[in-house]
């Protein structure tokens, strides 16, 4: 496959990212059908340093990303949940112009037991901003398309239009988090300062809840303990369906972000979430 | 629709409920397809007494079997999660030979913030033990189907075969459990206690975490404050997939159990499980 020309070399975001978006849901489609062979199957687990589990299709479906990634735009870092910044330290990556960030199964807890909650994220950052994302769901065949500046779209048969909900406010608010486990114990009174206080929590969902939120389902999200290719793809798809998306301070993510992260249905919320999440350092 | 013979009268559990278990599948047919409606929709939601959520699709869903099961089964009591035991007491439906035991969505947080992880519930009772259940998920058109004595049936597109992990031990267990919630606050350290000792914690899930169970895709789930709705179904799914369904001391689930629900994968585990959930009883 010859090398895809880059859509801009300018210091500012690219308007038109037409032939990376093409090329990411390329890539999804391929994530796509790795994936499908691998679920509910007896799966070898192995087991890395920090114990998260990983899985074959895991792997399989970020070496033939990068396989993609490296003949289409060589000149691209890339960033992978599962091998990492191949060839170059951080910093150099840091400072890479563009970046493409993976996790080929966000959620592997959900997608190791069955459920049909992970999902596959891709991501593009451009100096260090994501201004691509794809959320895709193997099985239900959901897909969130996100480009910076752009309206976010939802392409799948299941029911669901993007737009987060604008009115929404605390005591109405769905909250979502996938396991307590995530929070760093530092953080669990602040979490629960604010569970206390919404409509409702639930658990689970990983990526796919950031999708549900922008289709209006859920309003809140506080997780923690997030690296760049967990939140990489969500940033312009939550922004795109008019939420919000910072880490508990209401900075925005960047690759030296702290790992807390904050989506929103809507700015009033986020700030009125901010509060009591940060009582104890005001 | 003209009544349908019930298939035994004996005191022992009838053997054949070909008629019972066709009913009930038109039942959770008619369930889906009302869900399906509902399913992302902008929902009215109302607000229980004990403050868990109730939509309009939950309504109509166990409207329309409760009328079914009053044509077809005109002696039979019926116990719903929305409606409770309507014209009886519940020393009554203890005592009734036959009692159809329903929730329409099983999860309903779940399905109020869109995840396609709910369930629709049917179960009938006989003599106070589970003989039949239904376990549906409208969206992703997964059924699970139990017959106390025989193997668990599962009919849907996505890949899965009935059959728990036999070999699997506490080390190398999937726990699940649908939010930390639901365990009662003196229950909390037992159940803590046990997730220490798995092999990994998954949150979310409601029943289908039980169907992912009879799957061989999760070995352990230790549930609280569940009621007879919550479990009916479940008890014919997991038994007849080869698992084992109690409360937390290992007796049998009844009208009158605790609220405690602990399915595992096998008979050892189990008994593993109970040892550490019941150190503070002991």
């Amino acid at each position: 496959m010859a090398p895809v020309q880059p859509a801009a070399r300018s210091s500012e975001v690219p308007a038109d990212l037409a032939a990376e978006l093409a090329f990411a849901e390329r890539c999804a489609e391929l994530a796509r059908e790795t994936v499908r062979l691998h679920f509910r199957q007896v799966l070898q687990v192995n087991t890395k340093a920090d114990a998260s589990p990983v899985t074959v299709a895991d792997q399989l479906a970020e070496q033939e990303m990068r396989r993609l990634i490296s003949q289409s735009f060589p000149h691209h870092g890339i960033l992978g949940e599962e091998e990492g910044p191949t060839g170059r330290t951080e910093a150099e990556l840091t400072a890479t112009e563009w970046l493409w960030v993976l996790d080929p199964i966000d959620g592997t807890r959900a997608f190791v037991t069955g459920r049909p909650t992970f999902c596959t994220l891709i991501s593009l950052f451009h100096r260090g901003v994501p201004v691509l994302g794809v959320i895709d769901q193997p099985i239900t065949r959901e897909r969130w398309i996100g480009v910076r500046g752009q309206p976010t779209r939802y392409v799948a048969e299941l029911p669901g239009r993007p737009g987060t909900r604008q009115s929404v406010t605390l005591e109405t608010a769905e909250l979502s988090c996938t396991a307590p486990e995530i929070i760093r114990p530092e953080r669990q009174a602040d979490f629960r300062r604010l569970a206390g206080r919404v409509n409702r929590v639930s658990w689970g969902g990983d990526a796919y809840a950031y999708g549900l939120l922008a289709l209006g389902q859920i309003d809140l999200i506080a997780e923690d303990t997030l690296k760049p290719w967990d939140w990489g793809a969500l940033v312009p798809v939550i922004e795109g369906a008019g939420g919000t998306i910072t880490d508990w301070q209401g900075r925005p993510l960047s690759l030296q972000s702290d790992g807390s992260v904050l989506a929103s249905a809507n700015r009033p919320l986020a700030c009125e979430a901010r509060a009591l999440l940060n009582i104890s350092r005001s």
